[in-house]
């Protein structure tokens, strides 16, 4: 597979595309950013890597985090995690308290946010020092020990996280929040402002396409877990365009509202994609336009 | 891989299991079906095929047909169905109204009740002899002409199918229903009457595991329409449980209230199930825990 | 009280208003009406009568006739009739799904469409010939033997409905519908279809206004119904703007799409009022107006 | 009219009632009262009393003192109040979320906690020591000086609201908090705290059934102030129980989960009752039998 050649195609597609959607502006810090930042970075499942424009440039990872807490939590309590915890997708959009309602307090999965309160309060309980800790398994997927928190971005989800706050009062409302809100809270808005570039994203991931281990063939997660953490991504990765994103796509993968898309197919390879403009569901319009092209150009997809 | 040996050690694993859930009474005809009956059929890619028990005895799919008028729609439409049907997983019971209500009129996706109403309301437009046409079509795909409908379960439906009338009727007060209403469900409860075998669906099924070609190499839809309708069945293919499905199994599927499923690993294998017994959910509890083995067992999923 | 000098002050300011709001175009024959067309008829307890503009001119009175045949209703049935209806105000437009399905099939109160058509069946289910008979009821209710339906709405309510069809259906598939579907919404859409005159409107409430008796003295409700009615028109008759109406007007009431309202204050006066633009709502944005100034400028209210 | 008479009978009949419901628990120090505590006082609009069992002893006002702050901000900032809440019935719980997500962060009424909490935020926006100068309200409308908040019951709210909060910090992502969501909360946990014995809690509604003045003819609110807020009581007054309520006893009023009601007819009398058994929609059962009896034995209702 020549996916040089395939990364320039779509490289020289999406450059012609008209610029819509903007950046995120929920958070002041994050809309600071510039608009046309575009990079993308694809490494194989042999470790062969690809890469295009801005693929080095540190972003805001936001939800994308949600997938490596997921794992974390995982690794500790494997299938208790559903106890407390749905796995079906939701139908709502990511911050929506409706169906928290309707549900009694079990969110629909751990990718719209109030799922991901959960897993951060799992892992508030289960670690000892949570956001360190965090850090830390981070830097042991990607072998990079500099990446990090960005203070302001987590500063300015805090002074701004009303919506995030309403959901970890209303999770404790149906107990479940175990720990103090705050707290939970401060670990959530701290995950979400930890910067990686595309490169480092896919390093992180690349254990999700190869049954569980890292490049230095660390395990992670068990086959079994690996699997359910890709069907996860696939029906739930997109909030409430996760079926549309399977169906131009076909690659269980995970957005940020930072800008950022990581996607994989399993034994091939893992990639991921940024560009801060955002359409209207949150997530990168030219992100899921380039990986559209690219299992369109390689036939390569699950399906 | 030793299929077989695999079919019957999830025949043993399944036979000790504790027999939970009741046959569908919504259609008093089809309350009449033995729970205890079990069929499963593999067709692999390369055309070998294992089977167990009940395999080759007809059953009402129901469910399952609204892969195959999605499919027929397809071939006349392609990406004109979209702009009266989304491509999202609905986060709510097949037969919800709420949903709709909320989204003016168009259904979540081709595979909850609205959905595939919309699509007959489309065939009924496009074909001459509907009822017909659609019998002849899966005939095409199977190569078996005695594929039919079960006239009695489809005067079943009409004489009890209230909560589908409304649905339709609601879909024709917001103009999603071009036909009359009467002639889109009378087609609906055809299409959903038809009977077949876990060895006809396997066949039927398989174009979706070819790249779009049926055994005899006919061409039913394109490669990028392959991928998409297996993404449908992936987010949309269990209504509710859809999530859950993905999840333990990882294949692609659909589901019946007759007791069947359909799955598929494309370029692997196709395979269906039939047990009348349903969970809370309105699926196959047996189908999807032998499923959920098949994949575990032979460690081959989409993901 | 100098009501026609109140009257005559109502009819200067409203008539300096800006003309807003449109005629209902949902059923095509009321879109023909004239929307400058305005009438006001106050009848007091004691038998006086006041008037303004075109009170003798007949329209179409559709959801008033709710509280008419709710009170038919209770002559048979009495308290039977909240066993398969609610008392509360719904919250939610007057013709939707959404709270039927969360609530099981059980309307929320007897004038939104869903609860009529609950009312509907009953009186199918109590009446010899429902329609005449229904007719023959406000005769009675008025000493006007000419009352009749509109053959001409009706049918084009017929032809249009289809949002009533599926609450009809709906209803049905949860057993809250005795009848044949079709029989139910032929007498609801003749019932909806009587035309009177503010004037035979004021003739015909007048009794709830008198504890229970017409004008010439027949008990048609017990008082302790009559007070049921009344707090069934204050928090429920003018959908999702009862509190509006409530808050402002302070007077049990009931609208309907023809443009005409019915009010009144126990033991003072029964009103009627006609102009066929509506507001978002579905209200008729004079009628409300008039009231409240009726209301303000006699500082007469139930409050 | 022989109140004493009527209030003895109803006693009589009370008495004999199987005892159902059981003492709000939500908030820790409330689960402590005796359950079987009952007290009913009524003033006339001429200022004759009668009173029945418990009538002097000081509970927790909770939601009634909703009506209290309402009256205050009311006297502050009349109509400007409507812009940021409505007035309309909400058909849901009183705590639901839902409602306030799709009407984007605008309480359907007052007397919901979310709109209370907005009134609540009104409050401490324009009083100069909000909880202070509430007190004082409430000692100036009753000439009682000894009004006072239970600190422990504030106390216990403030541990235990995450509900509350919840819905605090969800108001505050719409915009609609304008204050630090932490003092707006605890304003409201201290006006819900506040205790007062059915006699003090008739004399401070005193006003609203003597056209805005109270029994020392203080002038609080206009006659046009009066209308509205007697009418936000009756379609509102009662959570998702006010139609009940409206439809069974007809006289606007107010329930607290602390097991108290008051009620009113304008020009007649103003009743308090209290019982701390309540039913499932968290009013108190005793209460609300005793005021339909009240008004079916009396045959006065606003109807």
């Amino acid at each position: 597979m020549e996916y040089q050649k395939v990364l320039n195609d779509i490289y020289n597609e999406v450059s012609k595309l008209p610029k819509v959607g903007s950046v995120a502006t929920s958070i002041p810090e994050l809309a600071k950013v510039d608009p046309d930042k575009f990079g993308l970075y694809l490494t194989t499942f042999e470790g062969k890597n690809f890469s295009l424009g801005d693929y080095q440039e540190k972003f805001s990872i936001q939800s994308i985090s949600k997938v490596l807490t997921l794992t974390m939590a995982l690794t500790f309590l494997d299938e208790k995690i559903w106890e407390r915890v749905s796995v079906e997708p939701s139908g709502n959009a990511f911050n929506s308290l409706v169906q928290l309602e309707y549900e009694q307090g079990i969110p629909r999965n751990p990718f719209i946010n109030a799922g991901a309160l959960v897993i951060a309060d799992m892992l508030v309980t289960v670690l000892k020092d949570p956001k360190q800790d965090f850090l830390a398994f981070i830097r042991m997927l990607t072998g990079i020990p500099t990446i990090d928190f960005n203070l302001n971005v987590a500063k300015s989800e805090k002074e701004t996280g009303f919506r995030n706050a309403a959901m970890a009062n209303f999770l404790k409302s149906y107990g479940n929040i175990k720990n103090d809100v705050d707290t939970v809270l401060d670990f959530y808005f701290h995950q979400c402002s930890v910067e990686m570039s595309c490169k480092e994203l896919a390093q992180a991931f690349y254990f999700l396409t190869n049954g569980g281990r890292t490049q230095t063939g660390k395990r992670i997660l068990s086959k079994s877990q690996v699997k359910r953490t890709n069907a996860l991504m696939q029906t739930c990765g997109f909030y409430d365009e996760s079926g549309e994103f399977t169906y131009k796509v076909g690659l269980p993968g995970k957005s940020g509202i930072g800008g950022g898309i990581v996607a994989l197919l399993p034994e091939k390879f893992v990639v991921a994609t940024w560009n801060p403009r955002l359409n209207k569901k949150g997530n990168s319009e030219l992100g899921m336009k380039s990986l559209e092209l690219l299992t369109t150009k390689t036939e390569l997809s699950i399906f």
